[in-house]
């Protein structure tokens, strides 16, 4: 497949995807929506790629929602043409946010995502990296749900994620404001993991989905994300108990178990056979996509 | 209105309300309770009001309940006669909870809401906080989740909001142990975002008001204060994201939409016109009030 | 009762329970985790217990599941013998998880849990410690969700514990690498709440159960300690404030909430008269069980 709004490139294990408009501080399009949604198919359906780094091209990561549409840029009446899919409406017609789809096919994928944030992240741009594993930052970056300072909402599902990894009253702080705030901020709030020379970041985020390349079963990793991430939403404990014991019984007995626990034995690396195409257990909780 | 046990002022856009029973560290009354109620429909009613403040006269916030009924006070065979109307019991007649009635009320309050701790916050004087949006604390600020200490439970929802605000593990402790701490111990725990000298507390909470006040589209700020909280209590981010769509489709071509935009590619000051009282979109989600 | 696989004593009010297979590591065995069912009814049944601590003999806490059954170890086709009981399996059959059997059970415990990590704790070592509601950690204690790394996923719920606990990033990053790591990072990620010489873990951790053992209601505590975990599920905090308001009425005119409203008002200590066997209310809260 080949993408005009992203880059997108594996090597060794590893999917990069870099957000491609450089001379628009890589802002958000319906095309990039398009291409973010098809390339997380690509990727889930590549055995090849064991984990993904999300980053930007240029100095920004993505400056949100593209606004050389001027005023009218967030009226969906003057895009109708765009939500022209079933997958693109609720089941009432209403367009639905184009954020909130590509947030909701990153939390299904079945590979870990790394968020490799360059430069300034806001909007969208942020938003969007919500329901990715780990976000790492350069010490150029800067963040903004700024959404309040438009005369719109929070979107991509944020409302949701968002109180639910920085906490309530840090979301509320950042969204009420809707202040651009840097780097150091976002660390101490926890919207990232680290904070990075820039030069330091790509390597980090390459080494952080190297160690779970090298180590790990794949059918393992897909699963457990699903139970995490689909845990978060769970009623309660006793929910994800289900999930665990139809899991560990439909794998327990697996090949993947088998050298996982002989090649500890052994003290030797494991060498996993099973793949995420061909051998996900039915068991494995999903997401509503509609 | 007026009120007795709390005094209320509105001011450049912020409102104040301030528990008012100094002689008696502003210890919680049914009055109080009443008074609270009237203060927040107040506040949602006025569009003047952009952002509230809540802090308490003299040198407490709030010593938690008023003890001087003795040892009946939590025994509501003793106070029938508060519990008359229907707002006050649940279905099947059971008094409803003073300190939750708050509570549910400021979560569900339209403008974004900072407590300010002057001095000590005990029992339901903490308790009924917890749905404000952040907490800022003065040095000489005390805590207490003391329910086990004097024989009934954690209340005002308490053990909903407060595992989601500071951790369950950190929850339990302070409402295990039943114990006092100091400001320290609550920012270490995230019960409080900063700590400041007294002198430097009302400055902090007014500058984080007016930062709200002077940048934001008053109806944006309304529909995340509730898309934030509800979607605390959201089942999955698929519900987020319906309600994400219904309200960027509603707002998206409305006039605050129209001037956020076009105010920010012009490099000016917004000038937002919708007003939360006419303007607010059916789509806003509510929180069950009864 | 006696116990071949964990030590149990109790002591001025607080039991210890002590994973015992130090020549082992502690691993976990289908007797250890029928011992640990047992051991919990135990302590829920008996008042002289006010808090709980769990600690492992040796140099571990518990190095996980017991592998020396080599690689079917997680073949449940291997071990049917063991799930004969209806508790032991889900409606349709499935085997229930044996360390989430574990974590469900310490999650609905009456009384304070106390996980003091004196060594390494891995695997089912650390997720059937996730519904503690306090961890402490010695400096050599470390810490591994190894899940992927043996081809199999994360049990005991900690799908649904750790994400709540830590963040789902830090869950996502310990779960997707599966790596080893010490005392330190399970602080800054909010595993443990605190690091301690060895010397000074078991004594901190008494510390604390004595800090709730001689101030507290033991039926407040139990109370409060269903409310809160339930709460962490609870759909919304409407359903909380019923559950307050439901034992509000029931202990606010009780024998203890009256000794605790006096005794604070003489200031001297409180001797607080009811138990939890016979005098918890019907209305505190409870979780499914199968």
């Amino acid at each position: 497949m080949s993408y005009s709004e992203i880059g997108y490139e594996v090597r060794d294990g590893i999917a990069t995807v870099t957000l491609d408009r450089p001379e628009h501080m890589n802002a958000y399009t319906f095309v990039m929506r398009n291409e973010m949604l098809r390339v997380f198919d690509e990727i889930d359906a590549d055995d090849a790629v064991r984990a993904v780094v999300v980053t930007g091209a240029g100095r920004a990561f993505c400056a949100g929602a593209d606004l050389s549409g001027g005023g009218r840029t967030f009226d969906k009446e003057q895009s109708t043409d765009m939500f022209a899919g079933e997958d693109d409406v609720l089941e009432d017609g209403t367009p639905r946010d184009g954020g909130g789809t590509v947030a909701l096919r990153i939390a299904r994928c079945l590979k870990p995502v790394i968020g490799a944030f360059n430069g300034a992240a806001v909007g969208v741009g942020v938003t969007m990296t919500l329901p990715m594993d780990v976000r790492l930052a350069s010490e150029k970056a800067k963040f903004g749900f700024v959404f309040a300072r438009r005369g719109i909402v929070t979107e991509a599902a944020s409302s949701w994620f968002l109180p639910r990894i920085v906490g309530i009253s840090q979301a509320m702080e950042w969204a009420a404001t809707g202040r651009v705030f840097d780097a150091q901020e976002a660390l101490a709030g926890r919207l990232v993991s680290r904070v990075l020379a820039p030069d330091e970041l790509l390597p980090a985020a390459y080494g952080l989905a190297r160690e779970i390349a090298d180590n790990t079963s794949a059918v393992s990793v897909a699963a457990i994300r699903r139970l995490m991430w689909s845990g978060l939403s769970a009623p309660s404990p006793w929910d994800s108990h289900v999930a665990d014991s139809r899991l560990m019984a439909a794998l327990g007995g697996g090949a993947d178990a088998q050298e996982g626990v002989t090649s500890f034995l052994e003290k030797r690396p494991a060498d996993f056979p099973m793949r995420v195409t061909g051998d996900l257990p039915a068991e494995v909780p999903d997401w509503p996509t509609r």
